[in-house]
Order: C-alpha cells, then sequence, then structure tokens
C-alpha cells in the first residue's frame, strides 16, 4: 500500500493523502526553479524609520500542485500556503525567525545551483542587518536598500509614495 | 583548490570553469520547476502519413544560467544547449533513441514529484508507441494525437494547414 510517513501528526495529511517526503536536493532545485527571495520595502508610518522592511521567501504553483508546497511547508516547518494569483498557490514564509532560523541554514547547507543563489546571499545579507536591528537606523535603511536593489536581477520600482520593490 | 570533475573530457570544462555536478533529486526538482514534455506534431510531406511527430524535452534558462543547461547535458549524455528566444537559452533532447534511452530510464528511476509527471508519463507513452512504428499509420497516429492532446494541460492548438502542439 502507500507509503509509511516519517511520522504520525496532523502535519502528515494533506486533502486525504499522505504528505509527501521532501529530499532536500529536489527542494533545492525545485526552488532553483521556482523559489523566489525578495525584500519589499513600503512607507509604513507606524515604524520608527517611517519604512517597513519585508523579506520573504516563496514558492509559486497551480493550485494542481499545491501539495508539494504543504510539503516544503512541513519541510521547513514554518510558513504558508495561500492563494497568490487566480488558480496560483504560494507557500510563503514571511517572519524574520523562521527565516533566519529555518529557511536560510536550509540554503547554507544546501546551496542553489543557479544565479538564484547570488539573490538568496543578498536575502540572507539583509536579515543580518534586520538581526541587528539596523533597519530601524536611516544608515541601516540605506544599506538594506543598496543591497535590496541589488537583488532579482536589479529590478526596482521606485516610488517616493508608493511600495518599494527590491 | 576546486573540486575535481570525474572524468577528464571536454565536456567535463564549461565556459572555462569545471562542470558543475548534478545530483539525480537536484535534476528532479529543477525538472519539475522548469522541464517540458513535448509532442509536436506538424505537416511533413516526406512522411509516409504526412505527419511529423516530434517528442522533445526541454529546460529553459535565462542564459546568465547556461551552465546548469550544460550540466543537464552532460549529465544525460545527450541533447543541445541552445538560445530559445532572446536572453534564454535551452536544452533540448530530441532524438527518439536518445529519450528512450536517457531521458525516460531517469524520470523513471526518479519520479518526478509534480503533475509533470502526469505529462512525462503520457511522453512516455508516445514514444513506446513510435518505438513500434505506429506514428506511421493512421491508427497509430490517431492514438498518439489522442496522447498528445491531453499533455500539458490539453493546451492543443489545432490547424489543418500548420504545425499542432501537443
Amino acid at each position: 500500500m502507500g507509503r509509511k510517513p516519517k511520522r504520525e501528526s496532523s502535519e502528515t495529511l494533506c486533502s486525504g493523502m499522505f504528505q509527501m517526503q521532501l529530499d532536500a536536493q529536489w527542494i533545492v532545485g525545485f526552488v532553483d526553479g521556482e523559489g523566489c527571495f525578495h525584500v519589499g520595502i513600503s512607507a509604513h508610518r507606524d515604524m520608527r524609520a517611517g519604512v517597513q522592511v519585508l523579506p520573504e521567501f516563496t514558492v509559486v504553483q497551480h493550485k494542481r500542485d499545491v501539495r508539494v508546497l504543504h510539503a516544503l511547508k512541513a519541510h521547513f516547518g514554518c510558513g504558508v500556503v495561500r492563494v497568490n494569483h487566480g488558480d496560483r498557490m504560494a507557500f510563503r514564509v514571511r517572519g524574520i525567525e523562521h527565516l533566519l532560523e529555518r529557511v536560510v541554514p536550509f540554503f547554507m547547507e544546501h546551496p542553489l545551483k543557479t544565479s538564484k543563489n547570488v539573490d538568496f546571499l543578498k536575502f540572507r545579507d539583509v536579515l543580518l542587518e534586520m538581526e541587528r536591528g539596523q533597519h530601524l537606523t536611516d544608515e541601516g535603511l540605506q544599506k538594506i536598500r543598496g543591497i535590496a536593489k541589488q537583488m532579482n536581477r536589479g529590478r526596482l520600482r521606485q516610488s517616493p509614495a508608493g511600495p518599494e520593490t527590491g
């Protein structure tokens, strides 16, 4: 019959089927193809520097493959699986602690093979700055903006009033 | 210094750098994300049935990551790396022998985890029909058209004069 899950928990069940077990190298390959490391920077009146820094790791798939997104969520032990847009679903990790404790160590141990690794290392730099509270200072924020600008092939929409996307 | 390639040959060198070694599960994950199994069916006056069946396996990447495409070519020991469109490059395997002897056994041994596996199995069905020469008979061709129609989420452009895409 079906293969036995490694552990019995609510996370091993997904849509009535046993949770898919993922190999670390499969995850690296899949994220090399489909993953995104992104740092959003947007105006936020409640934040000390008037700006909010929002790092996120996402993997988007058509809803027919939502099972792999749930398997990624179970593997990393954090994040959410949500509708992204239309028929597309996303596995998304936003919290800085989860990113620093779960996502970053995984991709340090199992490096990405495409140029997405360059984005990942810059993403990690931003997280380390944030860990030191640098996103709350003008100088630190300037540095983070600089790093974010270099990410995702330098595609940065700049708008003084609206959100910035690094 | 740098890690030693498994064998000394022209294929271990790519753009002056040592060839990247790929893990089987990385390949599965990457192809789950970026790969495409496709059966093209087009009118061809020189073919016995007046129609040519062209199965191909492709992985497309931005040219900045052409190294992984060369690593895939080296891993499978077949196919070509060519410009796909604009800044995008493709690793492509077309020959039925290479597909049946190199590509199909790999993905039978290391199954894809997304619904792309459904496409792969239909792709394999077409190849097995072709191996039996069925693409040269009206009945076999009808069957192949039927399989190709179900591939890639049923996106089939039909044109009596032009090429069909399964």
